[in-house]
């Protein structure tokens, strides 16, 4: 008997927080999980070798970008993703449908699919939910994503009611495309579908059992995090977990912040995907165990203080917040390496003592003590 | 009694070239060596844990550089450039003057010293030989230089003189500064004096005499490589080299290609530093055992070649020239890395390489089969 993909671990009976394992071809991801964005293949400033020691057991790559660059013939020519950017672990690949829906007066939609021209050179292109399917056959991630309709926010209910009839119709397509294709590379790969709704909860719900009705190995929470604030946010994801189904995955897409991770945690979400980490730490802004710091603030020009010795990465321990305020003041590449791989620490650091404190039943005490902390600039 | 500051290890009868050590109290140095460039308290895009465990023995720091940013308070505070980067093995730091003279419109010489308006934001400053060795007490370098005047080139022969005549006032200077402070931080500190002389043969010659006169630890060979043809630059290494004391370090300012540091150590000399390696990386260059790499050219488009397997370093060992292409092309960090580091690691490698071949005797053998090897674009 092959080990299944997902199992729930623990549950809480305070809360909707579980602890939870996902397996993999690649590796084996304990859940609740923070994955690292590596959109063009490479998170960025970090090594491979520094993600697989944090470690991170599974990242991101993202579908339009690899796409267009270095684009399919050359993955394939190189044996998928994994082989190209020499990645051990677990890779997740989004659909591209919400980098192709950014672009704006660059895109059609129609009901075969989404008709874009490229960001880079003008060259026009068609993601159908079976293009979408093919591409990541292509780049062989081990989870892959459904081709789904991106709706604005805000949204009138009406809008958003004909956005999901589209994004049903893909969803079908897409689930058939991928039980009517074989892996490309001899190891698995597994597909979620994507709930939408905007903020309507009639919608949120009804679609979320749309999807499970379909059925896919796991289910994400997309079309959050847009605008909306955050206690809509949370409502989302509550009525939507209550829908889905206790065995398999869960996911919420693009998000976000320290707080909002563990407060989606306690509502049961599994996994975690967001820029935030990398992005914020090119801008100077570092997540700590103490508290947020802006690095270019001249308070921190003396300061002899280690970055973070709670969090276990050669980049926390090994460098002082005076040395990298003068990194990124003087536009040094080192600066960005240590802000970024130092946050990226602190993220898969948050998921990991979450799991650890559901497993021992503390979470949500210590997810107060957290917030708590999370609340201000460090002094 | 204790170690001596540089003992030559081995001699060779065909030619100049030497092995030897040079001992500090924070490293011992096997020479010829080449020392990467830090500029600014960071080997660009390279983590100090991977500098070291290449390993570099010793990098350079700039003096101008770090007296802008972050300034002698900082560095004093912190206990001085070593416990601010992080950085357990030698620092070799120049004196600043050749930024200083770099700023044209914005210096000014007198024989006090080298007076300049800061290119960041205009402030006044003046660089005399007390003060630049001031500063480098401060940074804690393990070798400081002597301030001396850049010349440009080309320069007629009266002027060149005039030049040297103000060096040898700053030599003496420098020297006189140096021997009545005392390091700051425990360890000790060496001076070298600068070789000037432009490229006439007598004022190489009459110049190095004096500053042997004067008495360094050891001797730099400074401005060449400014546009002269190699040959002249070779010419004027030897005439330099026959003056200087055999038993005392010997080191090439700021040269250059694999060439160059071949060529050079051929005629005696043991020390280098350049910003080649780092700076070609960051343009897509790369210098090999197999010849240049141009990574953008399309032809490596599809290339599985890892960067250089006779390389031992993370980047050149786990990446593919395909790989590579693609993250430069994708202005990703992460290609900036890889390429840094494997450039860096193959100077160090051709430095290493070539004590060992002076050892045991097969110097001019492998010069010349090194010589052919990089002469191409690799195919």
């Amino acid at each position: 008997m092959s080990t299944p993909f997902f199992q729930v671990e623990k549950s809480l009976s305070d809360c909707n927080a579980r602890a939870g394992k996902i397996v993999t071809d690649h590796s084996e991801i304990l859940t609740p999980v923070f994955m690292p964005v590596g959109t063009q293949g490479t998170v960025k400033a970090i090594y491979q070798k520094t993600l697989e020691t944090m470690p991170a057991n599974i990242i991101l790559g993202n579908t339009y970008h690899l796409y267009l660059r270095p684009g399919t013939d050359v993955i394939r020519d190189f044996g998928g993703l994994h082989k190209f950017m020499n990645w051990k672990n677990s890779i997740l690949t989004d659909s591209g449908g919400y980098q192709v829906f950014s672009l704006k007066d660059l895109r059609k939609l129609t009901e075969e699919g989404a008709h874009f021209a490229s960001h880079l050179d003008g060259s026009k292109h068609l993601f159908s939910p079976e293009k979408v399917c093919e591409i990541q056959r292509i780049i062989g991630s081990d989870i892959m994503m459904v081709l789904d309709e991106c709706m604005e926010y805000p949204i009138t209910m009406e809008s958003a009611l004909r956005s999901l009839e589209l994004s049903e119709k893909w969803a079908k397509r897409s689930r058939k495309a991928f039980l009517e294709t074989e892996p490309l590379y001899g190891h698995r790969q597994f597909q979620f579908g994507i709930g939408q709704g905007s903020v309507y909860p009639e919608l949120r719900k009804m679609y979320a059992e749309k999807l499970v009705e379909i059925g896919f190995e796991g289910y994400a929470i997309g079309g959050l995090a847009v605008g909306e604030p955050a206690k809509m946010m949370y409502d989302m994801i509550d009525i939507t977990n209550e829908i889905l189904p206790k065995d398999k995955p869960r996911y919420l897409m693009g998000v976000g912040t320290p707080e909002n991770i563990l407060e989606a945690i306690e509502r049961g979400v599994d996994m975690f995907d967001c820029v935030m980490p990398t992005r914020n730490a090119r801008n100077g802004q570092l997540f700590t165990t103490y508290g947020k710091v802006n690095i270019r603030n001249a308070k921190y020009k003396y300061s002899h203080q280690l970055i973070d010795e709670n969090i276990d990465s050669y980049a926390s321990r090994n460098f002082t917040l005076g040395y990298l305020r003068h990194l990124m003041n003087t536009d040094e590449i080192l600066g960005l390496m240590i802000a970024s791989e130092h946050n990226i620490a602190f993220y898969l650091w948050l998921a990991k003592t979450a799991r650890e404190k559901i497993i021992s039943g503390e979470y949500r005490l210590w997810k107060s003590e957290m917030l708590e902390r999370f609340k201000n600039e460090a002094e």
